[in-house]
């Protein structure tokens, strides 16, 4: 027969079984995570009829998007999990109870162009919290708590979550009269810690004809460093000159007076006036998370506050703050940089069972007792040699072989082999289960990510 | 502005909050037995380039594949677990050890006719081991054990494994010279529990050309019932008489030896000779799985064992042994049976935690506190009348409230309210997080399915 040849789309990641214990494991911590600080799974379709999803119409994903016909249907895989959840939200709103928090861990799709470490099918791990009219400003607070717990449970510890409040921006650019060219600039002092100041003030000179005087309001201001002790700025110069400004600056403060009461450490926290994100969606506090060790991989945890997540599908006022872990590649830069653990357990089973003898229910029976106490146990049953099943025990670094021979049956007993250490036991079936956990406790320490 | 109207695709599962934690649930009870069985995760691309996907060709799901073009690439949802299982074993066979153990959860795609209760877009849930060259019967054996600990798992009582082994099929048409007609007479005999013995003779008979004593023949044949405990069929007369059958016989009675051994009690399984599966694809063993008091659904796990996994991708012979859970359908059909435990809980915290102080670090300290000790925690700050909160709590079962005034601030202590059944104490925290485990490890006894 012809064969086809076997392969996985570009862009599509595809992991190998260690790998993907690794992945699964980061995913039960995000779930586990989330749920602690009271959010809900959810799950909605990867497709949705194209005018739903594309309500919002243009912008540049657009044709990034995957859309088809199918009968008479035109259809679009979602490219993120913000729009479904305001097309939910909308929906179901008269079955929900708000301020309503959801987390979801799910697959999203766009067609990029083909790139090292880029991805057209990857998942997001989202949270956001809706308010039905209102939504206090303590949520905003929260958020970095959640993601400082987020990645500490990951195992990091040499990140950064950089806040900033799109109030003070739109209130310092109103304030200069720059309010019409605040998208532009804000596009342009994003670059500052790639270009450098002085690049940065000749494109706002020359490309989009700010005034020197502006040019140096517009670097002093974005430079000036937040005092967390003093909860200001060392720019309380510009309060009470313009009134969004004002409020933003108040919400900055209650988000960082709270810090300390969330358990947020100083080290893990900066305020960051050149953090704008999208340019018409966020409204108030917006957040970037980026790894010490690491910042050209960019933020690794981005979202922000927005006063109308589903404006597109109701009249309702629906206001919510909300973050999203781009986790594929979080996953890829991760494995990458040598940061994921290489130390913790990644076989499909704790237990590799090789039964020597004809009668199978010895060994089966002992395999029932171990997965009733929590342990991953496998029969080897095929037609192998002795050697050829302690290779496979070897090759998928299972922890634990157990052999069951006719002497162990007759004297009640188990004989285990811890693969990394080759010490071998004959013991009574409770003290190998025992032994077995406490070997598993031990290998099951440590942390996903280890920097 | 004009509103979108929001709407959810038809055929596409989207739960709201409470049934999404049931779904969950289920989920992780699935992911937790197939791994106790030495079973690791996979996670393959819902989007395969069609060439890939489609190699096989052909067949009735032709018509239903989500298939399109991007760019210049002819792309397809898959259609199942199988396929993509098959190319990623080809594909990365090198970078494998067989027998190679791996479960999937995950969403599939066909564009079935909108009905209710049929899905477009739906979970399955596989288990497949693969061998390299060979795979032992004993996997075979094994399979049902799964099953059963998987449904016992979820928490029904009432169900059966049906086995059969396609090579009895096969040898005894064969030996009847009917082997050509051998599919059409599967699927009429498919038909018996509907329709009844006569008119499935009938349909042998003057549609089929088939004789009528080679009708009688099959009709005896397969109603013949295997006793479980001789280890044989009233139709011992049949052996000695064609290879293929006298080794499907065979292999039946190894699968049933080891029933026993494997913990499978009689009760929940027996030989069905009436069960064919799919035509061309099944070898060895199949299985399907019935609720007792729900037959009207169909069989909620089925598979097999085949000699061929990946045929059209490459040389290797491939044999196998799967099973597949169609979970979104099994969910929905548990749900409309009013089967699913309405006592689990499916809150999304377990305590609300309402700050009664302008200071809120006592109640992020006590949230803290709780999720240290795996208690899902939220605190509620939005400026609402605390009448409102409590109706917060109430609405979503969230089962404890716990209030932090300045008395209680003061004191040490925390007021905890039972929302179920209205009782509050004063304790100190330690007390008050004991007794909230306490609570939550009682309401969490049960199964997820209720008979």
């Amino acid at each position: 027969m012809p064969k086809q040849t076997p392969r996985t789309l570009s862009g599509f990641m595809e992991l190998l079984p260690a790998p993907q214990q690794q992945m699964e494991r980061i995913q039960k911590i995000l779930r586990e995570t989330y749920s602690l600080y009271g959010f809900t799974p959810l799950d909605t379709p990867a497709i949705e009829a194209s005018e739903v999803l594309l309500a919002k119409g243009g912008g540049e994903t657009e044709k990034q998007i995957y859309r088809f016909q199918k009968g008479d249907a035109d259809l679009s895989l979602r490219f993120d999990l913000t729009v479904p959840l305001a097309k939910y939200v909308a929906l179901h709103y008269n079955d929900l109870t708000f301020p309503f928090r959801r987390y979801q861990i799910g697959k999203v799709y766009r067609g990029e162009r083909a790139q090292r470490g880029r991805f057209r099918e990857f998942y997001q791990a989202d949270i956001d919290i809706i308010g039905d009219g209102k939504l206090s400003i303590l949520n905003e607070a929260e958020i970095p708590a959640i993601i400082y717990k987020t990645f500490s449970a990951l195992g990091l510890k040499r990140f950064c979550i950089r806040v900033n409040n799109r109030k003070i921006l739109n209130g310092f650019y109103a304030m200069l009269g720059l309010s019409q060219q605040a998208g532009d600039i804000m596009r342009t002092v994003d670059k500052l810690d790639k270009i450098g100041p002085e690049k940065v003030r000749g494109i706002l000179q020359d490309e989009l004809s700010i005034s020197p005087e502006n040019a140096g309001e517009i670097l002093s201001f974005i430079a000036a460093k937040y005092d967390l002790d003093a909860l200001d700025l060392p720019l309380s110069q510009y309060r009470g000159r313009n009134e969004l400004l004002d409020q933003g600056l108040q919400e900055l403060d209650t988000v960082v007076k709270h810090l300390a009461d969330f358990g947020v450490p100083r080290e893990n926290f900066a305020v960051d006036l050149t953090i704008a994100r999208g340019l018409d969606y966020y409204t108030g506090t917006v957040y970037e998370t980026t790894l010490l060790d690491h910042p050209e991989i960019g933020s690794v945890c981005s979202g922000g506050r927005y006063d109308n997540l589903a404006e597109y599908y109701t009249d309702k006022q629906l206001p919510g703050v909300g973050i999203s872990i781009g986790l594929t590649r979080l996953f890829y830069v991760l494995g990458e940089q040598g940061l994921l653990n290489p130390d913790l357990p990644t076989a499909p089973a704790d237990v590799l069972i090789l039964p020597m003898t004809e009668d199978l229910s010895p060994a089966i029976a002992f395999a029932t007792e171990l997965r009733e106490n929590g342990i991953r146990a496998q029969l080897h049953c095929e037609a192998k040699k002795f050697k050829q099943k302690i290779s496979y025990a070897d090759k998928l670094k299972i922890p634990y072989a157990v052999f069951l021979g006719e002497d162990e049956i007759k004297e009640g007993l188990v004989t285990c082999k811890d693969m990394t250490t080759g010490e071998q036991t004959k013991l009574d079936p409770k003290a190998t289960i025992y032994r077995i956990k406490a070997g598993l406790d031990a290998r099951n320490q440590g942390s996903v990510i280890r920097e």
